[in-house]
Order: C-alpha cells, then structure tokens, then sequence
C-alpha cells in the first residue's frame, strides 16, 4: 500500500501530506527540508542513540535561550548558516562593500556625533583614529549616509555585556556624512573575544575541535537613502583568529590595517573605504 | 582567499574548520550535517525573515519542553524522522514483524498478568480478546517470550495521562508465552487520539493542512532470549486515520481486525501472531 511510510519513500510519505491551502513557499520550503533531512540521516544512517543526542542537544540549546541568550542564533553562526543565509540575501557586484554576521550587541539610536568625535568613553583600551569615505560604484562620494558603529572595549566586552561597570553608549556612535563622503571618528582597536562557550554550543565546538573565538572587530552598519544597508564588520589584520572565526564572519575584502600613529593623539589610524550599491528597484 | 567563507563553498568552511581529535563517527554526521543544511537553505534561498521564523520556531519548541513533554520528539515523529531512524535500525527480512514508533506512553515494570487477564482495570470501553501466537520465522512457536502491552482508554488517553481519574497500570500488562508460544489476554478495543497540537508542533501541523490524529492502535514491545526486540503497534481495521497518521507509524502488516464476538465474554476479538528474528551474533 503506497500510502505508508516506508524507508525508502519517506520523504515522499512526509511531503504527500501536506494538504491545501498551504501557501506556496512553505510546501516549497519544507518540501526542501524533509527531503535533506531524511537525506542527511539515511546517508550517516543515523542510529537510536544518536537520535537521542540530538534530540537531547536541541532541547537544551532551546531550553537555555533567554532574554539575554540566544543560543540557536549561536549554533545556526557557529554552523555557517547565518553567513550563508546572509550571502544568499546579500549579493552584490564586484568593489561593493560585503556583509558580514550582525551579531547580537547591536543597540539602535546610539547617539549622534560629529566627525572627529571619540565613542571611546572611559578612555580605555589602544586609542585609534579611524577614517575613510562613503562611494558609490563609481567612486563618487556619498552624501548623507549615515555610519552606525560599534565594538568591544579592551576587555572584549560590549557596553550591554557590562552595565555596571561600562558607561551606557560605550565605543558606539552614529555619524552622517557630508558632501566628500569622509567620516572620521576616534576609537579603540577592538580586541578578539570567545562567544559563550558554557552552553551546548560551546559543548558542540569542543567536540569538533574548534575553538571558540572571534577575531577582533569593528561593527558598521552603513544606511543611505537609494542604497542597500551594508551591516558589516572590520577586522584587525594580523589577528590570530582571521582565519578561525568561531562563526565565519571574515571576508578578505574588510580586513583592515592598523598603523601606529606616532605623531598624532591615537595610538593608531585605520583606514576604510564603504562602497555601497543603489537600491534595487523592487525593494 | 581561500580559507574564507564564501556562499560557493559554505560547506567546506565550515566542516574543514574541524580539527584532531575528533570522532570520526561525529566527523561523518556533522560533515554530512552541514552539507544537507547548507544544501536545503541554498535550495530554497532562504530569505533572512525565514531564516528569523526558524529560529523562533526552534526555541519555542525547546522552551516548551518539560518533564512532561518532548515537543522536539513530537517534531520527529510528524517529520518522519522517527519512523526512518526506526527503519534504519530495525530492518527485518520478510515475514518478520515490523516495528513502529516506541512514542511517549510506555512504562516499564508493568504487573506480570497470566494468559486470560484483563489489562482493563476500570472495566470502560468496549472489551476484547487479544490472542495469537509467537513465532519464529519458520512458524516455530517461541516459548518464554514477553508481550510487554500497553493502550489508551476509551477516551484516548493513557493511565499516565490521567493519573488521577484512571486506576495505576489501566490497560497495561506483561504476559510471558509458555511452550506453544500462545498468547491470550483482555483488554478494550482502543481509539484514535490527537497528539498534543497547542505548541509549535501543533501550529505547524496547521500551517501544513495536517491533522494531528492518530489511527486507534495497541502497543506491543516483545522480547525473548536470543530474539531481536520488537517495538510495534498493532492498528484497528478501519479506523479514519490509517491513511494519515499524525506520525506515518502505520505499516499495512501491522493492521488488525476486529471481529464481533457474540457468544463470548468480550464484544471483540482481535487475532495477531507476532514473528520475531534471531539476534545477530554482533548485538
């Protein structure tokens, strides 16, 4: 009888199922999922107890999110698919500025400042001057567009991750650009940090042999009106976890140079240039 | 830069990014893991709300679980995963009886009956006989063998549902075969239930056009000294959801039919003989 699960129609059992109405893109979608999934434990043939573990890991990884921990965002980074959801999302042309993870310290309507400002408040950490400018494909300059920025202090900790002791707005800030596209803006050099580690997440990368560090970074999110959001981050060239990211955010093209700044009043500058492409029509 | 993550080569990111030591079973699932992962998200080019959904979905399903409830082993069953691990591992030659889902009911050290007990202790719903044989795959009665057997009540639940309103150990039992391999017990002809459809199960059954119901069936677990357990259901004839089983348990061999029985002590009877395989000297 065709109608019974059988092993080797069971994606076919599952997907036959569905039942009208179901919209469009989720018998798309789950058609795909069933389907890789059996495929995924007929090819390992997955045993009982395997089943178990897995079974077992998710429900702790569901069981220790919180309001201030989201541990499937973790395990979906650490597996690759945040960064591939973001590619897929994301395409751009060749000399456009790439995205990267978003990660889960952005804090919205940081405050406004003007170019030259620091967003280093307790004055912690190897002081850098950052600089670049805002273009377009063709290298002309942006005007308006506005750069939200944040990162670590010296400890490898955001201003939420530490309330009591970093000041509220610590090494965030936004700025807009005027007519030459320029921003600058002073700050520190970020440092590399591990994402938490003392969950299943952390359990999963220790099994697998990897570690879990991220290397050091500074967050963008770059908007201007008829250009696509660019969120993306800078990293420090030289880093030893460039090409170990624990969530597989690095891209070649936003590694960034760090230069000593002997005569000015940073330790460092660092340089960057934004290129944004214009909106697409249909969004 | 090639060991970069790039859409192209998202796979290969991340499973070469595992290092010594690393089991080579967990090495085989995980590599296979992200590679299907990766494929059903680049199948379907997951968009970034989608990916959000998914995540949410996910968590929901682990903080809803609880000593109680398994709401990611409920995810199993409905995707088929459960019947296809089941499948994998307990393969049978022809004329063996298969087995299906273990599900969430069984309890262990259920009161040794002899052959004619009733399981039934609060005398509600409509009685039978259960009777049939034992047999090795050449028709040979097995002597010693346990019938581990539990069900539901009229009403569609099992003791350990309604601790409270159902006597301890209601239609549940454990009878052990003599030399003809016969077995013979009373009980009541079960009925077709729902499973639990308030959580994120429930809502994506609904999203699917599915129902969450499940066709009336007997459990039975069978084991004997030198056989292959056998975990297995057997399924009323005729009842509505043979075809659609929330958890795709159904296998044609395993239904089973009830005759009236007008001159007995029950109003049904219900014939099964189980077959059961030697054991592999490897288990």
């Amino acid at each position: 009888m065709s109608d019974f699960f059988s092993e080797a129609r069971s994606a076919q059992a599952v997907n036959g199922r569905m039942a009208e109405p179901v919209s469009p893109r989720l018998r798309q979608i789950m058609t795909s999922l069933v389907e890789h999934l059996h495929g995924f434990i007929r090819e390992v043939e997955l045993s009982e107890a395997e089943w178990q573990q897995a079974i077992d890991f998710l429900t702790r990884t569901g069981q220790i999110c919180s309001p201030e921990r989201q541990e499937f965002i973790l395990l979906s980074d650490t597996l690759g698919v945040s960064m591939l959801v973001d590619a897929i999302n994301h395409r751009r042309p060749p000399g456009a500025t790439e995205n990267t993870v978003f990660g889960p310290f952005h804090v919205a309507n940081a405050p406004l400042r003007q170019m030259g400002d620091t967003i280093s408040l307790d004055g912690k950490g190897e002081s850098c001057l950052f600089r670049g400018r805002v273009l377009d494909l063709d290298g002309q300059p942006i005007a308006g567009a506005m750069l939200d920025v944040w990162s670590d202090n010296e400890d490898g900790y955001y201003d939420v991750q530490q309330p009591q002791s970093q000041p509220r707005w610590n090494n965030r800030g936004r700025f807009i650009t005027g007519a030459d596209g320029r921003y600058t803006f002073r700050g520190v050099r970020p440092v590399s940090y591990p994402i938490p580690d003392d969950g299943p997440v952390g359990m999963m990368l220790a099994a697998l042999g990897r570690h879990p560090w991220r290397p050091a970074h500074t967050h963008f999110m770059l908007t201007a009106p008829g250009y696509q959001r660019i969120v993306t981050h800078t990293f420090v060239a030289g880093d030893n976890y460039l090409t170990s990211d624990a969530v597989f955010g690095v891209k070649a093209s936003l590694i960034q140079h760090f230069e000593p700044n002997p005569r000015g009043d940073t330790l460092w500058t660092a340089d960057f240039d934004f290129v944004m492409t214009t909106q697409s029509p249909y969004c």
